[in-house]
């Protein structure tokens, strides 16, 4: 890490990631595939975006790529412009005894697993795609040092 | 919510998100980014990732676009190919009494605060660009109904 030759008091590392963002060409369609797949229910639906509650804590938000493109202007301020294209990634965490009914879940649905492997602490991850193409994981605890 | 027909028994719906992930063009200038500006400490760091631990449940990583563009063959699996352009976005909690503290920090490190605005749950967003442009957001409380 640099050294910290700041001359303000640093504040603390932000504690959470509290919003996950994926970019999406057809929101109807990916917010079904969330729903239906991951059994989330939407806390937030508009044209722009539809925001999943994950857990209580975390929100995840599929941003409309067409609509996001521009800073959106609301009576209370600017959200700056974004989006992404290509295949991003995230991860989920699931438990180690769920993922049997996963892998039934997502044959049933047509969803490819496009890989399973077990890491060397004894975790698995598991990946297929959304609609679009977005990489997907189910992570059960054992991928990484903190999970 | 569509209605579930499925066969096989539902999993429970993933209970958090443990991987936030961004692609990123240069590995080391983002890594030296967001462990000066965020005070992050890596976990893993790889020619091809740099992972933070983030409050000790969540795992934010870099990728670097380039070396995650074809699969990654490992001795125990594979782990698909991703990687996104343009502008991610990620919106990270933070206290409300730090929002000070974290203008003087960026103002400091000449990083432009792109927008700030406070939503009608009365949390505030404050919004600026890491190297590649991602779109980054710090959040109080009040600005979604879970946080």
């Amino acid at each position: 890490m640099s050294t910290d030759t700041s001359s303000t008091p640093a504040p603390a590392p932000p504690s959470a990631i509290l919003e996950t963002c994926l970019s999406v060409s057809d929101l109807t369609r990916s917010r079904a595939f969330y729903e239906e797949i991951f059994g989330y229910s939407a806390m937030v639906a508009e044209e722009r975006l539809c925001a999943f509650n994950v857990g209580g804590t975390q929100v995840l938000i599929l941003f409309s790529r067409e609509e996001v493109a521009n800073p959106v202007h609301l009576p209370f301020g600017t959200i700056p412009a974004h989006g992404a294209h290509g295949e991003s990634h995230v991860g989920f965490r699931v438990a180690a005894e769920s993922l049997e009914l996963w892998r039934a879940r997502l044959e049933e649905k047509g969803i490819a697993i496009e890989s399973t492997l077990t890491w060397p602490l004894g975790g698995t991850s598991m990946y297929f795609r959304d609609p679009d193409g977005h990489l997907l994981e189910l992570l059960t605890p054992g991928v990484w040092p903190i999970y």
